[in-house]
């Protein structure tokens, strides 16, 4: 079937694509809890016909669609779960659920992804290999939802997996991508300072917690300007410093500290935490306190395969080459996207969905938050076209 | 009259003594709340005769008995309220008001004095000049009742001052004492950082407060050890520090610091206090942001006068000479007697009330604090021979 | 002519490039002294008939190639210095002058130009445009040769600039290219923190620059890791710290600071220059000290022109198509092409010039660095092809 | 013999005691090398007959002198050494010893004992016990004159021992005393901080030690302001940070930091010099480097014995009844007569020198320093009157 045959299925989907997520927008689910979410996403993908359909976790929901040809298995990812924000957009269909809103596009995830299964699954006797279409939830509550997908097998027998993710920062029209990592390893960092509190007038009978914490605070910011290369890019953010508080004459004490690591590879990411600990510990040391530190692994870094990136290159450059495609540097949020591409040659892009014009200019995560539909329209492209060529591979 | 008749009615008095304070330590009240602890000593008072009373505040009492020869005018002053402590003594005569407990002995001071007026309203045709008992609320509270009374001009007319406080870590049987600076002005000290917050991952585009923060706190720990004298006594205890928490991926906008500050001078005093300003806005400008600073002035250093000490010492000398007199160095706690002796020349003696065997060791403050109710024949004797000695005097 | 008669050209000239290499390593010259370099190179330029000669400084060599075509105006340019270093090769030419060696390759760097002009204007027929071939004196000492050079003019008229480096830790065959900053602007600070001296054991009576000077550096350790974006490469190094030492009782009056600064674009660059200061000058003022900073800017950050980037990419693949192309980070080093690139569209790129098997592997200003000649032929296809290239140009 | 006797004699050796002084002034030697200055006291106290004379170190003399009658065994104590300094006074006998100046009034103290030595030894008839003349070499100089004096066994058989210190920035006529620490124990630190250097744009390579070090000198001054009982006096001042200076671009190797520490109790002495311990430790470790600290003591601090110093004072209010004797603080200076009063019960007081009508306001180790020769009247008294008392003693 010629292609732009599939661009008009993709255009008769398209109403039906803004209709889903409108729907999905109405009704918000946190992580974990996406219960009516995947429940909805299944009962479209039924209705379709044609899928392999399982429930790999209570809340997700994978869709297999094998090719009439021999071929690759390319699994396409779109994640549902919303966040705990109270939405303050006008939109007509702004959340119903207090306290929960659809503030960082999955919603336009999920719908394009089902627009392009139901695309996909009408030229089934023109796909090679075998499409997985991954609808995953819990990507915005670490440890998240894709590594219990991964753990639940949905990549048994996937040659190769790619993602997506709107941007309303970046306009309607442009794509970002790049080799290597995308997103930023995402980890946080906690510690009790334990000192020895007593009243204010008498320091020698302490072990002042605060004077060793804000001297801790301090050390800490010294690790990505000395230990960490400078070409590499890495962030320590101490974010969190209680002590004491309710008694200015009273020493407290112990000081709890806290905060956020942001890392592009695995290396940097061992060393920072490696600076953390000891930092924490000899300073501790030298004023006679001790300090219990927990560093907490998030999300990983997503990783840009060289060859799948080179793949989805060629899909964009054939099939979206009015758009504008601009090679990015890695942003430093976190994406748990990372959970698939550190089991499988991967690719993630950026599509830009904001615009200027029609007031979409909010970022991510913000009450307003919006994305621009239009956009839909190259998501849908993306995932079909993609999915048609990368499944012809040897 | 000879003062071994003195001396057997100060004994006559004693057990009414410990009565009066059991009560009080049964029915303690909290700062500027003592309207039934006043009502009980202003009814005494009354009951014995002779004195002029009046209330200069709500919750305070204050009794003038003329000599019948010409002097000094003296005051002698005990303080009258209790804290907010949930008492944990076994006491027979423990508190029954929930939560509030004479851990401080202002039950004894209230007792002792009043046992002073009635044995010295007995002895008026040997007094010369004129006492001033004073009964005094909320010392534990600043800004304080002394300064009240100051300003409502208890000292009116008076030429000199003396107070006592009963001391549970020393020894029934000992009295201390010194010149000069005796406790120390206790003041606080509170500021918030004003950065510009943001995400963890972009400390680029925030002003990170808990940086500068922690700078700050640094800074204020090398006050005392660059900039006072070593042979001056000073601390400056940084004590609260409060930031972010919430989201350990959010680089908070505002950090707060508190501390207390204690100082033995005025000199002292007011350097430190500059310092802490120029610490905090210099190392707020150096990282970008902005910084507001309140200082407390709280109690100031009561001053023994050189002059009415040694009388005092006399006076010790001669009718106390059982007890050991031990030259001390100033405590760095506060007492608000020092707005009486910021006013007048003045003199402030701790009597020892610990008692080992009894177990009365716990410190002031503490839950199961006790004084040693021996200790009051030694706070009758140094009001009532102070009184009668120092109104001697041309 | 056909370009595989020019490679047969530069095979012919080949040896005489050695030749010249191995003179010019074997009477190196510092900056600035090139006198006998720059005759030497005027002298072969002479001999080789058909240039515009001309001396901008008393030190360097241009010479101008016209082609007998219209087109762009071309420059190639070389560096000539050498360094104090004392060389511990054992080369049969090694430096006959004691304590001064060519430890960074600017050897080959002429001896490549001088081959590649020697090519070229036996190629003039087939030249278009003019070929400007620069020989820079004093690329290694700050503020360097080419801004000199500039300033006499010898960019009047050019359109583009083309330098090279070789680079003894690629290995030869290998090229690295980039777009965009290249090397980094490398800068110094040096401060002096006034405050005042006097006894250790009095420090009241003082202003201590030492606490100043190392709350100062903790200070500067700060702006890499808070005000630089992660993903902008940037360092700042403290590197000097003298104070007192004389006698351990006094506390000294002044401390100088210093250090190093590289970044990669000028918002960067002016950005820390400005936090060093505030940082220098809050800190100092928190402490009653006074600071005095000079921020001294080095070679600019050598900027690839997207443009002229493209181009020479093109010529690499045409013909260079054996040798390995990589796209590469930029280094934090310093180099004052940056004086043409500031002025002009430029492209600067690095040619391995590494044997592990001929033992060349030392570091570039390592008293045993070496290059391999091999790369020579690399060197002046470069030159040559980009010349013929890049001059049809419209 | 009466007191008024001895007071004419004690006027009658007064001018030789300035001729004397002045020899000296001008003759000044330095710690360990005072030859010329030892032999002539020897030679002096020889010239005076009925000393028994000893030679305890090369340039140190103890005469004895027998009283008639048992008694106690007393040691008077005058140093003799001079400073490196070059005297900018205009007196005629100015020091003829370039760049060797009596700056601390050590040529004083030399001439009174030697007078005091002449006067007593004229009433030896009236002397109990015996009197111990030590004519101390090198003061100025840790590890100091006196800690030899005490190994050669010049306090064998002593039961007391007094010194004084003319004091020129206290007025003739007033005389300092106190009970207990008179003078600090004067230690010094230093240490190297092992990072390891490199180049100053990757810091990732290289473990900082002048970042390390900065935060070493913060947090050594958080001891006394921190570990230090605010009543407690102490100092301790980082006087000394050498690293780097040569190449602005290069990260050293080693840091050196120096320090000087004063305390005046061997707990608190103890507890600064493992604190300084701790945090260097403590925040190299954090910092991956290593930390070799060096501390040495210095001179103890002068202990004034009780008893003894009550006796000086009966002495003083008998003999010096004119003089204002003033009861102060410790000074932090350092003086090796602690190695005396660590062995012996002691007393040392100060005695005025200043005089601001003649000018002698300089302070002590300054260029113009100077004494007024009236004091010594004082010291002479101090010096015989303390022998013909103190050795009655039971």
């Amino acid at each position: 079937m010629a292609s732009n045959t599939v661009l008009q299925q993709i255009e008769d989907v398209y109403q039906e694509v803004i209709g889903w997520r409108r729907h999905l927008h109405q009704h918000p689910e946190l992580s974990f809890q996406e219960y009516n979410t995947s429940q909805y996403v299944y009962d479209l993908l039924e209705s379709f016909g044609g899928f392999e359909l399982s429930r790999p976790t209570k809340t997700s929901v994978v869709a297999r669609l094998k090719g009439a040809q021999p071929g690759k298995v390319i699994a396409l990812r779109a994640d549902m779960d919303a966040l705990p924000i109270k939405e303050e957009t006008a939109l007509p269909f702004a959340s119903i659920n207090d306290g929960v809103m659809h503030a960082c596009g999955h919603d336009g995830h999920t719908a394009m992804l089902l627009g392009a299964a139901k695309v996909l699954k009408d030229n089934r006797n023109d796909l090679s290999g075998e499409v997985v279409f991954i609808f995953q939830h819990a990507e915005e509550l670490p440890p998240g939802g894709a590594q219990e997908m991964v753990a639940a097998g949905v990549l048994d027998g996937v040659d190769q997996v790619v993602g997506v993710h709107l941007f309303s920062t970046v306009p309607t029209g442009t794509i970002h991508i790049r080799y290597g990592a995308v997103t930023a390893a995402s980890d946080v960092f906690e510690m009790t300072v334990q000192g020895k509190g007593g009243h204010a007038s008498t320091p020698e009978l302490t072990v002042d917690p605060l004077a060793t914490g804000a001297q801790i605070v301090t050390g800490l910011n010294h690790i990505i300007s000395r230990s960490v290369a400078p070409l590499e890019a890495g962030v320590v953010s101490v974010t969190k410093f209680t002590a004491g508080g309710e008694a200015l004459n009273v020493i407290p004490d112990t000081v709890e500290i806290g905060g956020s690591v942001r890392t592009l590879s695995t290396d940097v990411r061992e060393l920072v935490k490696s600076r953390i600990i000891d930092v924490a510990e000899g300073i501790a040391k030298a004023n006679g306190a001790e300090v219990n530190v927990t560093y907490t692994y998030g999300y990983g870094s997503v990783m840009n395969d060289k060859e799948v990136t080179d793949q989805v290159v060629g899909v964009l450059e054939e099939h979206l080459s009015e758009n504008k495609l601009e090679w990015v540097d890695p942003i430093l949020g976190g994406e748990d996207f990372s959970a698939f591409s550190d089991e499988l040659p991967a690719c993630f892009v950026f599509i830009g969905a904001g615009n200027v014009e029609k007031g979409i200019t909010y970022p991510h995560h913000h009450p307003k938050f919006d994305i621009d539909e239009n956009a839909f329209m190259d998501g849908l492209k993306f995932h079909v076209f993609t999915a048609l060529t990368l499944t012809k591979n040897k």
